[in-house]
């Protein structure tokens, strides 16, 4: 297939702004749709990069920025792997073809990147929220800009959704929401409300039966008082409700409208230039391909939901790793250990194959559970499970599983349940960048009472302490692991490992590295490279940030002046703080350096550049201990 | 008026478990409902506790025990403070008399007290969650107990509840949730669904209008499809719906009874029976009125929520502190700097009297929100203010807070957007116990980039603090204060703190203490006691535990070998954990002692308890000081 040429294009070529958009004539947006989904596909099969969701939103794209006036009027997108065609319509255009790598745009909403991002998005459900603050505050100023929140149906299966819509029926503001329903989400069949809808629609005697109470309405209406027509109003709506998820959205003081196609720009237009002159909360849901246009894309839109470079024919990955994840690995595991032991059950919150849960989906579907979008559901869920004797794996990604804090504290924690907690995508996560990076959790999961938090050097640990934490039984347990690829290792028969016990890597004598989960094979590459300055390390897999290895601290504390701690953690309260804390509980004197995340928000890029510019890759490692070794200290 | 004496009663004088109480007639549990909530109001009138919850599910309680197998049914309270009843039933009957204080049983459910105590209860809106855990378990072992959840309207403003609903649906599995509506939670008007129901139920013309549609599917049912009856019987729960919160849980999945009037026993005996035979997820709408029994508690029911001892007859407070709180400070303090910038905007979640927000709510309502108990979106919500200029402060207790974390990060801090977050109840709660201390958000917020997280040792500061955090504009920026009095000090105009920027209370030469918030005084009062035993201690007020005062630190460790901080927050990643990484990572070899709360979970009693308990009392950190005095430090 010959390059995709910007210039070549009738529509495209010319629009780089709204503006520009909003000169066309009405029906020319067709031709615009199919040239602006043609670049996006032909830009990522290139780079790589979120493609599903933009395809299933680009007519709703083009109908918003035409009809509204942004960036006066507000668009606030939710999750934002959706903004690709937003971008391209608001200058960034260009940008797309570096869209996630270093120094390019960012893959998701941001503000700091453009006037027309509202308001930053990475994680879901927050849109609608962010929508009313920000209708709140226009109607404060008395301005009469439009807010619209687009939302999918996978958001809103998120708690948060409701909390939002519950407060904005409740102040009755100006908004409109965009229920983007693509049937599905990330992973299919996680929202009540969509199987109701599904079954209904499908019922064709249900609209005889539908006009058979509007006649019944219709007459009431000429007979009775306002009074009567307003409540007639009502339980139409409620009729409709039954069979769209108007009920919901109705119930919670919105006015709804659909469903309605998403793909057809020009009736979108309309309905949007219909909603334009009305006030009050205002739901309108349209239903979407997810992956719309290519056929490979509808056909298997959970594959294309994030994409490394691939073929734009066909859709298949071009350079496909041979290596696995962590995340195959995981997944693998838990089905070897759940085909022994029938307590465990597997509990995801959307996420089947970016957990890797979609193994004990495929194999054991009766012990798998998907909760949706709802992580603070999805601990309490497992903690009631464990009452009764089950030992829940809660597999959701650091960065989401922060959602879950205090149900982790007052659910799991607070009355010591063995919830297994496994969470991937720990470290720095590459070209999903700030809002996704998995930097915290070992702070704050360090800080719960009772809680076990350990981290594999290798996917043949990260197997032994699954195997441990589902053993372990006293109360919950965490495993964090990096997205990416393994070490490659042999992985073995299954292990028990001592509840906080270290090992040691590498015997040395002049100074310890104390490293945890992916920090230990760059802390034993820079060892390496630190035998060629003469400088003799010894390294530490401490395997446990809770408990410590008390042993193995006393004994290094005891050997080591020097002390170094490896993570990619931020500095703030993870592993290196409690070894620093240990150092001050015991009046340990030692020299020790903290080294980690900075304690700022990083942004996208790939995990290996990032290791290096923040130095804790092997080299970055390296460079850092013989500073240390060299530093000066201070006696008061 | 006389004592209450259990053996004079007709029915309670018998009953101490469930068993006692299935012995009884039906009609006689209408006099039993009266005795129990006299021994209720007769003991926590006494001793003080929550009253109104209780109050209000006398006679729903007594029903569950009457007809439900328990324990081995299992009915799962949500937040807990409406257990009192459950636990006089469950074998607590004396234990009571001692409930919420210290060694005494705590205020809320507690799986450890009770095997009827099936989930902890603490925070809101966990039941219906937790309760679907169960039942998925129980389906698992192939058990036939039922399941019971029982939640209140104002947890249902929680998104928690939502999640949990919406899977439930999709399970289809046999759950019984109890909807107890008192029209108010813990404030009025949070439900979006409350108000349209309460319009609607008015509304006499709608009876007729019903009638009209049921009559139609009278005639449809006969002449058509079983399938259109099965549609019919949807459309007959939208129309339901219409007049009742039916509608939202019929859109989830649920069957939908009620509502029906939660105060007459016999009739919600007879209701359980039949819903005892159904299956499927089925939820019962019972009203209520918080406080039901004495004049005063109807009246006020906002006020009996959690009451220090009072007069039975009046409900008047024995003993009205004179002293005013910290909440009660800043609540004024807000009102004043809300008075001059029209730009300040107060939000809260469900809790305006708890929080000090109820002057806001009183003297500038229209800037003045409460979103209900959702804290994620309450969170969000401000962000979204944020972004348009204003500055609102949202003023939610720390251990809720919690609920937050990831919105904290993700649309506040990650933003740079100026929300001013206000954690009341940081430290030690007292009678709430492990759910409610707050006692990890100084580590929670402290690992946020960006943040600014300050403490204040009195009143004055907090009121300047406030100042300086609507004034600061440059990012998120957070308070954290104790629950109870104020030091009694002059509180002066409003003064501006500079960032980062800590005082020394008092000179000295032999240790440094460095105190944070309400740690500040006991450490001044602890240096007395050290000046007898002839050790004269520097005592700094660190004001801010993110951004440390750098110029301090270096200070402090120029000059001082021994370095003790003090916090009411767990030693793990807080204020002391700061320090200490701050030395590490500038290379002082100080000694240096982190001295807070130890990494459990700590049990219920009165602040000045605990504190003594914990030594973080006066005498408690003067002892630890002397002991760190005399410690031995190792060398490598």
């Amino acid at each position: 297939m010959s390059e995709f040429d910007i210039d070549q294009t009738k529509f495209l070529k010319d629009v780089n702004y709204p503006v520009d958009l909003r000169k066309l004539n009405l029906m020319d947006l067709r031709g615009l749709a199919d040239e602006v989904r043609e670049y996006l596909i032909d830009t990522i099969s290139k780079i790589g990069g979120h493609l599903g969701a933009s395809l299933g939103v680009c007519e709703l794209t083009l109908a918003l920025h035409y009809v509204f006036n942004t960036p006066e009027d507000k668009i606030i997108w939710d999750v934002g792997h959706q903004g690709y065609i937003h971008k391209i319509l608001t200058g960034r255009k260009e940008a797309l073809k570096r869209i996630r790598q270093k120094d390019g745009i960012s893959g998701f909403l941001k503000r700091s990147e453009s006037e027309y991002d509202v308001f930053g998005a990475g994680h879901a459900t927050t849109s609608i929220s962010a929508a009313l603050g920000i209708a709140t505050a226009r109607d404060f100023l008395k301005k009469k800009y439009k807010v619209i929140a687009v939302i999918g149906d996978g958001s809103m299966t998120g708690g948060m959704a409701y909390e939002a819509m519950n407060n904005i029926g409740l102040l009755k503001k100006d908004i409109i929401v965009v229920l983007n329903d693509n049937k599905m989400s990330i992973a299919p069949n996680v929202w009540s409300l969509q199987n109701y809808f599904n079954e209904l629609m499908t019922n064709d005697t249900y609209n005889k039966f539908r006009s058979k109470v509007w006649e019944l309405t219709d007459v009431l209406d000429k007979k009775t008082s306002d009074r009567l027509r307003k409540v007639a109003a009502r339980i139409e709506g409620g009729v409709k409700g039954v069979v769209t998820p108007g009920m919901l959205f109705e119930a919670l003081g919105f006015r709804y409208f659909g469903p309605v196609n998403g793909h057809n720009v020009v009736n979108l237009v309309k309905m949007f230039e219909e909603l334009n002159k009305m006030s009050g909360p205002l739901l309108l849901h349209i239903i979407t391909d997810k992956g719309k246009g290519p056929s490979y894309a509808v056909e298997h839109p959970q594959k294309i939901h994030a994409l490394n470079p691939f073929d734009k024919l066909t859709g298949i990955e071009l350079k496909k790793s041979e290596i696995p994840t962590y995340t195959k690995v995981f997944g693998q595991a838990l089905v070897e250990l759940a085909k022994k032991d029938e307590k465990i059950v597997a509990v995801n919150a959307a996420m089947p194959d970016g957990t890797g849960l979609n193994y004990m989906q495929k194999e054991i579907p009766e012990r798998y559970f998907d909760v949706g979008i709802a992580e603070q559901h999805a601990v309490t869920f497992c903690s009631g499970l464990a009452t009764e004797g089950f030992t829940p794996v809660a597999a959701i990604y650091s960065t989401f599983l922060q959602r879950a804090f205090d149900q982790i504290i007052h659910d799991a924690a607070l009355q010591k349940l063995p919830v297994v907690f496994v969470l991937d995508r720990g470290g720095l996560v590459g070209s999903d960048g700030a809002t996704h990076h998995g930097v915290f959790d070992l702070t704050y999961m360090r800080l719960i009472p009772g809680m076990v938090l350990m981290a594999p050097k290798d996917e043949r640990e990260l197997r032994n302490m699954l195997y441990t934490a589902t053993q372990y039984k006293r109360g919950p347990i965490a495993i964090r692991y990096p997205r990416g690829n393994v070490e490659g290792v042999e992985l073995g028969e299954f292990e028990s490992i001592e509840i906080g016990k270290s090992e040691v890597v590498r015997d040395g004598k002049d100074m310890a590295i104390l490293a945890i989960g992916n920090m230990v094979n760059y802390s034993m590459k820079a060892a390496e490279i630190l035998e060629k300055e003469n400088m003799d390390v010894h390294v530490v897999n401490a395997r446990f940030v809770k408990p410590l290895d008390r042993e193995m601290l006393f004994e290094v504390f005891g050997k080591f002046e020097k002390v170094l701690t490896v993570e990619d953690n931020t500095i703030i309260g993870g592993f290196g703080s409690a070894v620093s804390e240990f150092a001050s509980q015991h009046g340990f004197k030692n020299d020790i350096l903290i080294h980690g995340i900075p304690d700022r928000f990083i942004d996208h890029a790939k995990p290996e550049e990032l290791h290096q510019q923040l130095r804790i890759d092997a080299q970055g490692i390296s460079e850092v201990a013989l500073e240390f070794m060299n530093r000066k200290v201070h006696h008061a």
